[in-house]
């Protein structure tokens, strides 16, 4: 009994890479614990940037900076 | 001091529903036990099928195959 | 596909009430919403005195002072 | 590595006192734990007035009685 | 920023699967969302048997009658 | 009515502490948003080193390489 719950930053995240992550996900349960996937469920929820605060600064206007959370 | 969160698909619950949920779950902790209600806080989430997976697929794609979390 | 967390201090709650608890809210799912018990996951988090502030204190003072979460 | 959920009733909060809280809650885990601002995330989410039950009631309606979250 | 928290019954998960479990669902943020690992956080929490209801009932209750969470 | 969620790696965080972080973010809630500490609750959880993943590895492994959440 898996529940998994993922929170990122709303930044255009697209209907195709949420149902990659829920499948990866649910697929490294499977792989990793044996879970069966009927008992796997999987949340994502996008929080906008002014919600999201990081080293005491909201993400909004980190991005106004060009600080972003990209893999460099 | 009960918090009692609720995730669920965003699918037509009405207000008058989640009253019914508010209430009852209130009930459920003062009657076994015995927590003051205004302790009590109940948060409920709708959380969009795009977002909730389940068995690997997006609740969008199971509704859409006819799939739904109704009582059978 | 509703997921219930519920977190509340730990105060001797059975294993009893616990099931009792997990009965009726899934109950309350099926009930109100004709949620399949199959696709509701309650979640029980018990957590210690010290952890849990409330009114800017930590509960295990308040329980000193003779203050609980009892219903009066 | 400090994560701090807030979720609190959307009431008009301003963006600028969501700055104030991220930039509050963050200094405060520095000056006590002397954790590292760039370890701590903070993520603020606003529930609407229907879906946060108070002692089995949802606060819209605790709210047209007047019945408020100030403090007093 | 995304932060992942993982709900599981505690069934003898060892150290190594954890880890794996990181590392997964971090390489999934990174490959499908291009995300900067430094900023990927994954909290796993292992919750006991009887703490964890699904189907209205105990997970402890449907261990003891041969149902676990294993993919058949 | 905020609920706040803190979530920490456990590497001995005293009672104190967790006094004095559950007056000062309570505080900050009444200070920056008028909110009553009556309904105002804040919940410590704290994750052993194996099950907080950074970065793509446990923060046990981390530890041993000598990488801290300490500010610099």
């Amino acid at each position: 009994m898996p529940y998994i719950k993922v929170e990122l930053t709303r930044e255009g995240v697209t209907r195709e890479q949420k149902q990659q992550l829920i499948k990866g996900i649910t697929d490294l349960f499977t792989n990793i614990l044996n879970k069966d996937p009927h008992l796997t469920h999987v949340v994502i929820q996008e929080i906008e940037l002014d919600d999201w605060g990081y080293a005491g600064e909201q993400s909004s206007v980190l991005r106004e900076r060009g600080i972003t959370a990209d893999k460099k």
